[in-house]
């Protein structure tokens, strides 16, 4: 046995970008909408219907198939030793209600093309590769979102998920029943050092590689994030008879927080974030001033010191709104997810790739959550990022280019190689 | 015959302020909520009740009583030369869904009081009094609010009245008619010269008097009004992959542009009113970028001269803020009351009234429209307030202090007589 970097010994294998596109295509038909979009929810019988033909496509490829007890799918191409962790990639097939052709699924179905051109050139790995397709990534329907990785992971029990309702009252555990993805598989899996490497493609679904006509951006990692409730309480009143200087007006005081809230993060750039979102005002009306508001403040940055001095200003500058104001503030984290930074070697492994292919890239971070954030706490992860159309994701328009979408794979295809090696 | 002064003949004449504070808790008691407010919309059959009480109260002091064909109530206390223009007094007795004791009904039975002290002490005046009921002043069920007012003033003409329609269809017109109601009388009235002076006393529904420990405002009066709706589009996108340049983000330039109306305002003291109070976010979820908001702006002053600059001001802050934010901005008027001040004359009746009775007053403005805005198109007219507590209406918490409305009433009965003239 021989065992050589990829780039070095089939530099000029590619992928079919065309059978990439149509694979694209014939899942999107699945829960497609008039506006060229797809509805495919979590452990609905559209999501059924797709997770079907995903697994008629590998078990063509030549895979075998298992499904853990969470509904995760993973297809499995041996490689010549197969006592290695097996290298990994995958994301998800389940969209938003109104969610386009590409999130998630391109993940998984570059995935597939990988390993339809393995076999189509008969290369065989030396360490085994796997494909995963994650349940109920989005939580659309059920939360938490990143569902079926998160218990992969073990960042929440199975118990736990499979005990969460839809607005219907149907639990996870009885519509994976329903659609016959309630899988054997142990979740977590009793060998978690099973993946010896992770790699996801995904549309960036955000402006900056359209912005510096880049086609890969080479995810370094994944932002903390910490979101707060935040409650603004002052003395609901006319507008007419109430002279300013003797008003409580929890919206002025709202937006003077939502103005700080952009500042805070303009003070940490270019990575950091900062959104308000959401907004529920009371009594809201157009003469009587609001005397409650309620908003949701998003606060992400790439270290957890950096997202740490946020919080702090965060709660600063609700207090100094709420002194201006008059108003009480009440500022309650509801969410945190810890900064995830990417295995260093698996990250260059998909800049050398971009760089061996001729293709421009550059250091991007995740500022969305995927399933790659939660596989990075049990493995060595990195992602792979190409542009869509005007940063646009979660939306029926969302649209990305057929050349970047096969640039994308070529590169996932060539960092795969490297770790999985090749026998000869 | 002889004519002089009330304050000069009549000076220790009082309303009897326990009888005043009976009237408004039986009144109430129509409609009576659990929380000890009053719900008594418009064109009811409790609206119906209170008129019938009404009604049967001014008929056992002595009035003749009219009804006009938008169902204002005029009872009318002849004077000794009828052929003068009556000394009117009213206000209204519909309210909010969740409205107080106070609001309207107070100017109605502060003038039942008056009548029935100039009964009781058998006094008669040289010009005949008159004690009006105005139709949906309140404007909870059917738009436009100070309805009877606005077609007695001509403000809008009788059949738009009519032909205007609650939530379930029903017209003004049938409302009238199920309630008995639809009176005779021609609106507006043929000669709008019999109106000598107008007085409304009313709860000031703000905080200023209470603030200033001053029982009775004397109103200048009333502020003008504009009020806007304002549409900001930038581009919805998520709050994580999108960094902060590259955003456009609506409720970020909406936050600018509420903190520009409250400057505004504040440019103007202490009259200028300037007030966000409805504010609507799309799409209004967490993680997303807002990429539209619809808001009001509400803007008041004094003079038109103030009310122009403002909104010259209001346009360019909006411009700016839209500007900076890499959004649009549509800002259309949607109404426009002029500013009313009241007659001289009668300010300074209500002003002498307070002295005479050695009573605490300051100048105040109606922030708010009344009837009396109205009536001041067509007659000489001013307006009374006495504070209520914590500047609280349009709620069932509404309240104020029976020696607070037993002064206002006072006012009342002083100003009448001045204008009215005694007969000897």
């Amino acid at each position: 046995m021989s065992l050589a970097p990829a780039s070095e010994t089939l530099a000029d294998l590619r992928v079919d970008g065309a059978r990439l596109w149509q694979s694209l295509m014939d899942l999107a038909r699945i829960g497609g909408t008039e506006k060229g979009g797809v509805c495919r929810l979590a452990l609905t019988d559209l999501d059924r219907q797709g997770r079907d033909l995903f697994v008629s496509w590998v078990e063509d490829a030549g895979c075998e198939v298992r499904v853990d007890a969470i509904g995760n799918i993973f297809a499995r191409r041996p490689g010549r030793n197969n006592a290695l962790p097996a290298v990994m990639t995958g994301s998800h097939i389940d969209t938003q209600p109104t969610g386009g052709k590409f999130d998630g699924n391109y993940g998984v179905l570059a995935g597939l093309e990988v390993l339809r051109t393995l076999n189509d050139a008969d290369v065989q790995t030396e360490a085994p590769l796997e494909l995963a397709v994650w349940t109920n990534e989005e939580g659309s329907r059920f939360v938490p979102v990143m569902m079926g990785s998160g218990v992969y992971a073990g960042a929440f029990t199975l118990a736990h998920a499979l005990d969460q309702q839809d607005r219907e009252g149907v639990s996870v555990r009885d519509a994976l029943a329903a659609i016959g993805y309630d899988g054997k598989e142990a979740v977590p899996p009793a060998r978690p050092d099973g993946v010896g490497a992770y790699f996801e493609a995904h549309i960036e679904q955000g402006p900056v590689l359209e912005a510096a006509d880049t086609v890969i951006g080479v995810v370094t990692g994944a932002l903390g994030q910490r979101w707060y409730d935040v409650v603004l309480t002052g003395v609901e009143a006319h507008a007419g008879p109430t002279p300013m200087p003797l008003r409580r007006d929890a919206l002025l005081a709202a937006s003077d927080l939502v103005r700080a809230v952009n500042d805070i993060a303009l003070a940490h750039a270019p990575d950091a974030r900062g959104t308000v979102g959401w907004m529920d005002v009371f009594p809201n009306s157009r003469n009587v001033i609001p005397g409650r508001v309620r908003m949701t403040v998003d606060l992400r940055a790439a270290d957890d010191a950096t997202l740490t001095a946020m919080d702090a200003a965060l709660r600063a500058a609700a207090d100094a709104a709420a002194q201006a104001g008059g108003v009480t503030v009440q500022v309650e984290q509801v969410v945190y997810f810890a900064p995830q930074p990417f295995a260093p070697g698996l990250v260059q492994a998909v800049r050398e790739g971009a760089r061996d292919l001729s293709l421009s890239a550059m250091n991007v971070v995740s500022g969305a959550g995927h399933d790659a954030v939660y596989l990075a706490r049990v493995a060595p992860t990195a992602m792979i990022f190409v542009p869509c159309k005007d940063g646009i994701s979660h939306n029926e328009i969302e649209d990305a280019r057929p050349d970047h979408l096969e640039a994308g794979c070529n590169v996932l295809l060539r960092a795969m190689l490297a770790q999985a090696g090749i026998a000869r």
